[in-house]
């Protein structure tokens, strides 16, 4: 594991407010907003900034919701407000390509993330292929991970190191995890591959920081956070309550905590009307292990159906509903209606 | 432990939302505030529902706020809400006194809590040997018990039974612990005393779920919780998350989920304008263990002194201030500002 001469054993923080917090605010981020807090997260000493649509590179859509800046646009706005830190992006395959993928390294991208469901991380081989041959750092994040098994994770994670990956992980999108269940997936992951492992957590069941410690502590070298938690539904890890607990768990991220301070009070002013909270529907869509975006459809179908919707995310969660299946929505609410009648 | 016929280790959550949470809102709810959510939780199967001003019985006052109730008002009306849960009460000797208790009592209190400094068990003594001799539940509750090793707060927590306590335990009265600090603690109380053990955690470094969990398992048999997490600064642990949690984790609360959500989104609408988040300021007190009732007097002296307010914190907590320390304060932010100098 990488040490600082402290002996202390050494983290990457990878800040993804700007393209994650982008989920509660339906994307409309404006130059100033994403200029200041950049700038303060690299004065800060951040390490990487991610910026994007929530979706990622080239999500920016009727169906998904139209940024207020586009990607070009959000790019150079960041690059130039990180003299220091690197800047990230993200891309979902689908949403975005391999031109998507060269506008951002042109504009500047250091880190370039990809992201495919836990299963299907062969989707990720093209890009990650594409990337290995421009040399850039290239990480591949497998999403909704609490429906595979620790060794299927492992396996998968190891796939994409060997299209490329410069560094692999897991993302916790229903914050449905508790730190057992992440030391347990992150310890099958840290013992197959030997690229550095990340964990990106959300907060649905309280267990953000406690999930983020635990990956840690299981050898997770890189670990995502955001300022005041700003995120998708309940918020995900809160930047500036980690990175201190982590500090006193032992472990260094070089981050200066004053200056992170500053940056999450201002982001806290200018991105959010409110920071995050778990409400009772996040904590039963982390619950039942529910992808996140399912919760409007989720409400608007139940209420037309007069079901309950903390029933319709159970019996999603028990069917194992993924992204994409919106359907199946509809016919688990249709179910418990004729159920109840 | 107390067993379940399903073999599931059983916890008593004990919910001070409308005491704690009272901090939140200056003590200012009212009755239809009161009788709604106790209602709510009563329907939802919460065991103990404790009421009253944020600092006890008897604490109501110009120097820490009046509330817009008496205690007897608060009293009448919680209880006529519990046809099913006890009802629960706080005390800090010297705010209250015996007079307060017996009134308590001629109201119906179940469950009577005598707070004292973690060193300071005996502060308790009386009040306790007065509640056994009237054959009341009586339980004794050490605050900021971070300041105090395991071994002291054991050694307290064996005196105040003695003393008559029918549970004992502590408060993470700054929300300074990480989970293994509760578990090295819970357990060497566990080890030392025949009552059950209580654990009641705070959440300003984002592990107040986590912290319940590790107490829960290191043997702690009742385990407080407030709906939304309504309390003092970064809030408490939130009752509606960590009870499924818990559950999850294999522990039995006889709660009624569904119930409880319908329990604590009334406390959303009805008892507080937004739930608690970790701000800067409740992260700082709570890595520094410093006091959270601190926080107004330290922004203002650092104001008027031009110092920086988490310096302030952080030397507070190295000099290990306790409540009623205020004096410390102004000589620190003096220090501070005489050595910039």
């Amino acid at each position: 594991m990488n040490q600082l001469s402290t002996g202390r054993p050494r983290l990457v923080i990878h800040d993804p407010t700007l393209r994650d917090g982008h989920h509660a605010v339906r994307h409309v981020l404006g130059r100033e907003q994403l200029r200041g807090y950049a700038s303060a997260a690299d004065a800060a000493g951040v390490p990487v900034v991610e910026v994007g649509h929530g979706n990622g590179l080239g999500a920016s859509s009727l169906q998904v919701g139209r940024a207020a800046l586009s990607d070009d646009e959000m790019l150079t706005v960041v690059r130039e407000a990180l003299p220091n830190s690197k800047m990230g992006v993200f891309m979902l395959p689908g949403w975005g390509t391999a031109r998507d993928l060269r506008r951002a390294l042109d504009h500047g991208a250091d880190v370039v993330r990809l992201g495919a469901h836990c299963t299907e991380s062969d989707l990720t081989e093209r890009h990650l292929g594409f990337l290995r041959d421009l040399g850039a750092e290239a990480q591949g994040l497998l999403l909704m991970s609490h429906m595979a098994d620790p060794g299927r994770l492992a396996k998968e994670c190891l796939r994409m190191e060997e299209y490329g990956a410069t560094a692999v992980g897991i993302f916790d999108s229903s914050g449905h995890y508790l730190p057992p269940d992440v030391t347990e997936r992150i310890t099958a992951i840290v013992e197959t591959v030997s690229v550095p492992v990340i964990f990106h957590g959300h907060n649905n069941l309280g267990m953000a920081v406690a999930n983020s410690v635990a990956a840690a502590q299981a050898g997770a070298q890189v670990i995502d956070a955001c300022a005041r938690g700003f995120g998708a539904g309940a918020g995900n890890t809160q930047l500036e309550v980690v990175v201190p607990v982590l500090e006193r768990m032992g472990f260094a991220t070089g981050i200066d905590l004053y200056a992170l301070l500053d940056a999450a009070d201002l982001a806290g002013r200018t991105l959010m009307p409110a920071p995050p909270t778990i409400d009772s529907v996040s904590l039963v869509s982390g619950l039942a292990g529910v992808f996140s975006g399912f919760k409007t459809p989720v409400l608007d179908i139940a209420r037309r159906e007069g079901v309950d919707p903390r029933d319709v995310f159970f019996e999603l969660g028990r069917r194992q509903a993924v992204a994409g299946q919106e359907d199946l929505i509809v016919d688990v609410a249709l179910e418990l209606a004729e159920r109840r009648a």
